[in-house]
């Protein structure tokens, strides 16, 4: 039975802890449970507590979510479960941080995203973010969002532990 | 375009009006998608940041969001798109508080959930519930869940503005 205390983290927890704990709460949720809406519904939990149990800037994230492939229309990006305010709800594949990962399956880190050539605000509260694609039998199926209120809010070590998230995100889901 | 200031909410709403924005900002969301992820991953986010602009009990909310039948088997439900910590992932049809309101398709309005025989206890910090059966051609398809980590978190006003939102939903959505 999941259980509202695996999303709590304790202080004092390096990022790579958190990221580790993340990692391990995430497979034991997905163990038996391939539904993708449940499993990034839990998963963004899991994020959005993780970085805030962490000090700044990664507990300055204010949004945490997933975007997906949209049935409707395999050229773009439905919003997905998430963390946070309310959010755009298509993104067109090579528009933005979030269509340009979708796009290119390469991770973006940006720092500053008033700086990113068509970046989509939806919300002028954030100020950098990360995005990792997550891929299965060589497309996108899904990204992973998540954004800062802080300008360079994301490293080398969330993208090293969010991209094996997302190795974790393709193998145990049916997207 | 869908933006984060939508589901800002001011400070000093009645609860009535609270709901009718979530009501008013739903609709125009829902106008031109169906995308039943999408949808609730935004209502959710809309009744969560509602309910947290509004005095106590309100604000004390821990867990906004929705099950939905579970396409692998018809008699649970699964986790939907929410906000706040891990949840559990399936509820059969007739357990605890949300299977029951999907069994019966009536509201439950829970002012002590240690009281309700069977509730599951995903939360320890939810003190009481309320469940509002999203039904569609005359079957439960969905639920609107909501936990508050105070008792007796949930009123008539809740109740109506819950019941004519899923009326909304029931319309607005491919489930």
């Amino acid at each position: 039975m999941a259980h509202a205390e695996s999303s709590t983290f304790v202080e004092g927890l390096s990022k790579r802890e958190a990221y580790a704990q993340v990692l391990e709460q995430a497979k034991a949720l997905f163990d038996g449970q391939r539904n993708w809406v449940c499993n990034l519904s839990n998963t963004a939990s899991l994020l959005y507590h993780a970085l805030h149990s962490l000090p700044s800037p990664s507990n300055a994230t204010n949004w945490c979510g997933f975007y997906v492939l949209d049935p409707k229309n395999p050229g773009q990006l439905i919003l997905g479960p998430f963390q946070g305010h309310v959010a755009c709800q298509v993104i067109a594949f090579g528009k933005g941080v979030c269509g340009t990962a979708a796009q290119t399956k390469v991770t973006q880190v940006v720092e500053d995203v008033e700086k990113f050539p068509g970046h989509i605000a939806c919300d002028g509260a954030s100020k950098s973010e990360i995005v990792v694609p997550i891929i299965q039998d060589g497309k996108t199926v899904s990204i992973i969002d998540i954004d800062c209120a802080q300008l360079s809010g994301f490293d080398t070590d969330d993208q090293t532990a969010l991209e094996e998230l997302a190795k974790v995100l393709a193998e145990s889901c049916d997207f």
